[in-house]
């Protein structure tokens, strides 16, 4: 069985994880594809940063810090630190002396010509995260925020991550634009990785800046429109509000409102209401949390989106992999 | 009054810092500039790395490890660990915590164009040092080590580093050369400052991979032999040994005993017995260890090296401080 998860940072790789659990206990022989966002990547210091690969990478292999949920446990700051005593700017990015070595090591294989995809695979040799991190894209892509500029009535954009750790996403947000996307391509494996899957699951990661990021590199969007896997997704909003992070500042950007049923219908049908193709959605089902968004179910369902009620906060790993056992079982009931 | 010192590491840092203390002392108004040996640079995980540079920055900012001797106080050395995880080689380099955000500055605006004197400038801008610190050159030059070969009967040339710390110098060297000289030029002001300087001094540096390389950048040692200023130079050997570092392998390499006579007549007089220029001499003074290198004195003399002996052991600030203002008293009975 081939499972094809399209994963941002935090949300999906807990939620892989907890995959990986429900596989090993259900002994469901499974192979993991993870496609992972790179639209947050950054390059500071010389340093080539690839915070959803790494968080990913580190979730799996055991070298997470669960409080912080990025970055390396026991992680210490040092070089952050005198970085800062040079004044080097900017002094706003967590760089961990840690992480470091992570970025020195993907940083000089770019810099001798390896692509990020095999780069990626050369530092899971040591993490063995259980699973194939492809990124999306060996191109280097960059999500830029459009935000209020300096001057009255204009706007500038900033980098993703400026407006997201610097700005803690609390600045308005009226556009995300990722650079290079017109002359990327996908990495190597992405596209395979969905057209032959057996399920493609889009679990609980932000769905503009994470999922949506991935989904513009050209032809992932069609592969999963046309994939014969049926295509699950996990609502990263429960009762109205983000389980994590900052989603509803970048679905309010785009129009979209912060609900697990409008995160369903932003993502859309793959059929339309009489059972063919429709024009453009991805989803054959949803799974939204079931104290708080039940009522999604009637909503979505007549939209041709089959959609379960369960407990979708992934308080722990058992929870987790439960999460994951649904979105699996709901798979089956809109195999085609 | 225009000092102007010829530093490798350990032994020019701290012998100039010294120097700046007896200055202060006795209230002398001195601009010091160190021309930096680079010889010793080696490019490591994308970081270029300037090890002698750096331990004059950091003795004379305050940052250095008293214990070691180099790198900085309260280093740890996570990066290093971590890289080793990963397998990457060489993990026989001292890497620490502090000194890569060091090495990332300097690694970032070389990228960006600014030659390594203007690097070294910025860095010090932060360390205060309270000298013009210069590299020799703003052309990447390595010292390489040529060793046995893996076949019998072959010869290879290693990094000097490589020789120096993995070897720790106990392998036979048989020759040091100086990859990329034949194309170098030395770094803006670096001859002005031999040519217009009061007086040079040569501090117990290596005199084969610190001070022999300085000089063997294209019109060093023709400035040294020519400038108006009396050179006095400090013996590195005391009693038959170095007093630090290994230099006994260097001078071994290149047919020199490791005895202070023996360096001082490597260096050479810049006069010969009757009082003109020599041809290719350098020295014009000569400090030796008074308990038990005054030998020296009724040696060297006769070849016109003026040849003191004097307590040259670096044991604390104010002995340094002695150390230098000896050599500066000496260079003022061999002004021209």
């Amino acid at each position: 069985m081939q499972i094809t998860v399209l994963a941002g940072g935090i949300g999906g790789a807990r939620f892989t994880r907890g995959l990986l659990h429900h596989l090993r206990a259900t002994h469901v022989d499974a192979e993991v594809t993870v496609i992972g966002n790179t639209g947050d990547d950054i390059r500071l210091f010389g340093l080539q940063i690839c915070p959803d690969l790494d968080t990913v990478m580190y979730t799996l292999g055991g070298g997470i810090s669960e409080d912080r949920g990025w970055g390396r446990e026991g992680e210490t700051f040092t070089v952050k630190d005198e970085l800062a005593a040079y004044g080097v700017k900017p002094d706003w990015f967590g760089l961990g002396d840690r992480d470091i070595a992570t970025h020195l090591v993907r940083s000089q294989m770019l810099a001798a010509g390896y692509p990020l995809s095999a780069v990626t695979a050369a530092l899971c040799d040591r993490w063995r995260p259980g699973v194939s991190l492809v990124p999306m894209s060996d191109d280097r892509l960059e999500t830029h925020v459009v935000v209020d500029g300096d001057e009255p009535g204009t706007r500038k954009a900033i980098h993703f991550q400026e407006w997201w750790i610097r700005h803690r996403a609390g600045i308005p947000a009226y556009d995300f634009v990722l650079v290079g996307v017109d002359a990327a391509q996908p990495a190597p494996g992405v596209l395979e990785a969905i057209r032959d899957a057996d399920v493609v699951l889009l679990p609980p990661s932000n769905p503009v800046v994470s999922i949506g990021t991935i989904l513009q590199v050209p032809g992932v969007r069609d592969a999963v429109r046309t994939t014969a896997a049926p295509v699950v997704g996990v609502s990263p909003i429960v009762g109205g509000a983000p389980v994590r992070g900052m989603a509803d500042a970048c679905l309010a950007a785009i129009g979209v409102e912060t609900s697990a049923a409008a995160v369903a219908r932003h993502y859309g049908a793959r059929v339309d209401a009489t059972g063919g193709p429709s024009t453009g959605g991805l989803l054959d089902g949803w799974l939204v949390h079931d104290e708080t968004d039940a009522a999604a179910v009637g909503e979505l369902t007549p939209l041709g989106i089959a959609t379960r009620a369960v407990p979708l906060l992934m308080t722990d790993l058992d929870a987790t992999a439960a999460i994951a056992g649904e979105a699996l079982a709901l798979a089956e009931t809109v195999r085609r």
